[in-house]
């Protein structure tokens, strides 16, 4: 039809998105674009899957858009610079996949010149300040339509409203919500709707299958990961094995307690063996490779980006510049990592690198040293004693 | 003797300082006071075996002094208002009860008019710089010996000289060096000098012997513990109890890598049952009750906070300024935290406070709100995006 | 009349709250409640003239509030503490009084059971956030009422509609906006509206009297001014006194660039002589009594707060925590400063305190020392250098 | 002679370095090489007195090395990048020369192999580490030698000790001791070692000799200085124009008061026309085109990069990590900066800039905006309130 608004939907195949389909065509008599921004949840298999149920729906054009590179290089590559766990615990896994999923709509958008793009995002969480955020920045002509929020509908409505479309899917509620990415999967329940309740080991999607403790040696270059146990890959598969791999044990299991955007608290299970596993061992080079105030910086900038990325702020300039900072932090953060898998935990053993500055070249911690002498130290500790100690004299304490 | 000068010695009844005994009171000529500081490394019978061991190497006067009370309210309790693990690992277990050890034997050697103080330390590690320090500020008429550091003698030195002067005791050198404190037992030995072995299960003090799963309710008021599964007691016999039950399922155990005050890199193990799980409690009360700008905050000053503990800056008037702080944010930090003990790790279950601000009344995570519209929300992302939009727009990006 | 709802209006006098009581009043059918809250930029006289154009305009009852202590107890008294010029210039003049004008207003409306509180801010500027967030967290159940950001009338279109109502008062526009309180006066013109233009000479209130250069000496007890010249006064008896010694001399002018709270870049000129004075002055005295990290850490905490308070975050519970740490840094803030004022600047001279860090007695800059020799110094330098050393080895840079 | 050592003096021409040639080459038997380092402190004219000097004290060789370009884009660009006065005050006129003179007097020493290398600082103040440190770090194999430092000789031991080799020069001690450099000048006298006294007009070497206020224009290129007036040039070109401009106003002149290396307080004069009025300009622009957490962070990185460079800390590769995060951000500080300059004083117009944040296409400050309602200010409003609401309501405050 010739006056129909082109509107682009991020749509994801599930029961919001579905009657986010039908309402925009039937409802306000829009020309939809379905768009599925893959960040690392879906196979090949399930993309096809979804694009089948788009079509179904009626949408008049169905993309997937792969972003697991990009996503990568933008962003999972800093969180592990910046060994960033939110609340030192959460590896951001939804959080960060969501910006580039909303950039990818975007950029589509642009390039489709659709005048509106549509979200099933609700009222209550993060991710639609995520999206707004990024569709507002990027492509501030188009028009925002969020139905699930504006219209706050039961899940009841939804699905009465879908079968009065004719529309037959799978209506039942899973008793855990599952958001699955390459960063990580996250879990939602009726226990982190509470402050007291843990997930019980059945919300997990992977569950543990392997009680032989095993160990694996992890390789870095200039912060990146290229190699497990002497096998060179990209870091985008590396993350997919090192998922594979540790969720045998049951690893990188937690509950994130955390600050909404919107200012109220939200706690929310995930399992995210790789990047864990990844950021543990990439810190524990860093702390061989890295002077102290390098890894002051590092550690006072990554939580900050870390904070601004869960926040959706990504496209603020402040981000490019404390990539560089990373970046440059990165070069001689070389090496090999051993690691020690067990059920539920690991270890980190040890690690070897070039860049190591623990080296006894230079006299070993409790040892006796080559470098300088007691008398070295003794004034060392004189001058710096200085400063106290004039304060204390002056003030008589 | 009339003319002999008065030195106090840190000891602790090892050969190290054992030999300081014979060095000070035969090669120099000193009246030698030997004070054991007790940070809750000692029960009444091992003090009573080194006073005992005190005498017979001849001291002059030997003194016990017990600061636990002290070093609790002075030092443990702000490691666990700040959640403080240096580099994200080690709770700071040797480095804060050396700070108070030197304090009392400070204070000690100014009200005996003591004209030297002299410790065992060498000249290769932090302690020599954290006694110096305290030294320096605290006593700075005092003039500091130290034999070990000075002379540099071998093991085997030490043994003869000692042997020498009739000394008798357990010549046979540990194969770990275990250094034991209320708030953790460091451990060093073949492997921490390399930075790729880790530590046996045999070199820790503690061994696994509860391999029965169990549930624990820690109970914080204003921040402090003061009760463990209903029962009520006073934060240090909390942390002794606590290090016990932790210590039966391995819990705690870790090797920390970080920057010596003299600026090489070092590698200690250590076992800290009580300090992991009471931080790790604390820390998740903390995000249940206290402002994402609370937590930011805190973060930031904590980190430099357990960073000047461990190299020995505690008497910088900067230090009671941050307490003043982390006074204040706890406030509301009160309320149950139940945590389930297993092998080798343990799993937060959650908590239940009065002053949680993750209450069901303000609206929930994730479900439809109560406070506030999606208009608002949308207005909010409006004008949260407004200067990065512009930024973009400006400059064409 | 019985069914008419209270509404209590933050009333200034002017255009803007004239035609506020009159559309509350009529058009509403409401109970007007004015009340103007003084930060100290209304002398009796004003306030007297303001409460009689009140009545005349109609309202049920107009209340003064006199908070001038307060703000300075809450307030300033920290921005002082924290030599706070926001973006290295303005002194947050009218950003602090917002929220204490703010906070008087809602425990108004709450004692006297307002269902309503209206303000007269327009959708533009900072001072509709600073308002509506003090109400809604303070009085969340009282509903906000903004006639002029709601209705978005002209000039022209609130004068007609006062005239309609009979209501005659001076409908000169100003070519300056001035907002004057006791920590300073915003000055705001068709210049401040463009990146390029400077204000003219005339645009600002106090004007060059004084030509004589004149020294003058301020005490500060524990941070807090309590004598100029010798003569013992309040803190906010000082400040009015400085702002008119400070003044004569045209000191304390500038243009501030800053965000605002919704995004965009804002300009406005000020003249703030004593908020000037004060804060070189008593940043210079902290120059000579804190130690190094106890500056470091203020700055960054100061800047903070600074910035919370300018984007009315005054109630967050970060900002108590900040004063603890405030307060406990200046325990030793105490001594003269003496100052040299001339036309359009001034010059610090130098201080006097019984705890300068700067005492000859332990050794002077520049000169040989006497609590250390040239070894310690050389010792320091080795073992400082260490680190770096060996990264440069290791690394072969 | 074949068995002398070869040792590099940092030489300056002056009394104290005067003798170190004479005493190293007497005294210790060395073959001395002297190298002047120029920072741009000195003109040709006054290069070839130095030499000249140098070659009748009797040195083997004397080296002239000009390092006016790399200073100022390793350092000075930087300075200006982060607006760096430390203290708030203090361009680091001596303190960046120091780093950047002793890493040229180190490469100067490996090329030749010199076993050597001096310099004459004494053992008060801050040189003394810059120099080491640096020597520590690029030139470890070399030994340092300090006579003045070690031998600690009166001014007069130096004048006899000098004569009776039959030196020849200008014994007379200047009343203020002045140290030139591209970065500005510093003057030290007797008021400068105590805390109450200012510095008499007489001791700045540059006097008032322009009344009549002047305008000028600075544009800034990607954050650097790269044209005065609308005339290119080089930013070198540019400080020294700038130096001569602005200190015929006597602009620049303060007493800096800053916490030494080694833990006394020290105090000292400068004048430094061009480094406050570049920085005041280049923050200006800043604060135009850079968004709030650009400037937020820019600041803390920019505090941090000024203190390490003031203690000798350049080599630390967080200043290489830190360098790289500014750079970024000067992306679009593009634009010109007007300026007016008054005796003693200079204010700042505004500024003219494509990359100008503040633009009236997305809203000025004040006015009724055009890309947001009244309402999304609400809701935005309503929403930032929200935990800080909660945490009253919950903590029923």
């Amino acid at each position: 039809m010739a006056d129909q608004s082109k509107v682009v939907l991020a749509f994801s195949g599930g029961l919001d998105t579905s009657y986010c389909v039908k309402y925009l065509k039937h409802d306000l008599n829009m020309e939809v674009h379905s768009v599925l921004v893959n960040t690392g949840g879906f196979d090949q298999e399930e993309l096809k899957a979804i694009e089948k149920h788009a079509l179904e729906l009626g949408v008049a054009h169905h993309e997937s858009i792969d972003v697991v590179d990009e996503f990568y290089q933008k962003a999972i590559k800093y969180l592990i610079f910046g060994n960033i766990l939110k609340n030192n615990t959460y590896p951001l896994s939804v959080s960060a996949e969501r910006v580039f999923q909303a950039m990818a709509i975007a950029r589509y958008a642009k390039e489709n010149n659709a005048e509106y793009i549509a979200h099933g995002s609700t009222g209550a969480g993060n991710d639609q300040v995520r999206f707004d955020l990024v569709f507002n920045i990027m492509a501030p002509e188009a028009k925002i339509i969020t139905p699930i929020r504006d219209l706050q509908l039961s899940r009841q409505q939804e699905i009465d409203y879908l079968k009065s479309h004719g529309v037959n899917m799978n209506w039942e509620k899973a008793k855990y919500s599952i958001n699955k990415g390459l960063w990580g999967t996250s879990v939602g329940g009726a226990e982190t709707l509470t402050s007291k309740e843990a997930l019980p080991e059945e919300a997990y999607p992977s569950q543990l299958t392997n009680k032989e403790p095993k160990s694996i040696t992890l390789e870095f270059k200039e912060g990146e990961i290229t190699a497990i146990d002497g096998e060179s890959m990209s870091a985008p598969k590396a993350i997919q094995l090192l998922n594979k791999i540790g969720s045998e044990y049951a690893i990188g299991r937690d509950i994130h307690v955390g600050d909404t955007i919107i200012g109220i608290k939200g706690r929310v299970g995930f399992e995210a063996a790789a990047p864990i596993l990844l950021i543990k061992a990439h810190h524990l080079l860093e702390k061989h490779t890295l002077t102290k105030w390098q890894q002051h910086w590092k550690e006072q900038l990554s939580s900050w980006y870390g904070m601004m990325m869960h926040e959706g702020q990504y496209l603020d300039p402040i981000m490019r510049n404390i990539e560089k900072f990373m970046d440059d932090t990165q070069q001689f953060v070389t090496g090999k990592v051993h690691l020690k898998l067990s059920p539920y935990q690991f270890a980190l053993l040890g690690i070897e690198s070039e860049h190591d500055l623990m080296t006894s070249k230079f006299g070993n911690y409790g040892e006796m040293n080559k470098g300088w002498s007691g008398e070295d130290v003794k004034g060392f500790t004189k001058i710096l004693a200085n400063q106290t100690k004039i304060f204390y004299a002056v003030n008589e304490l």
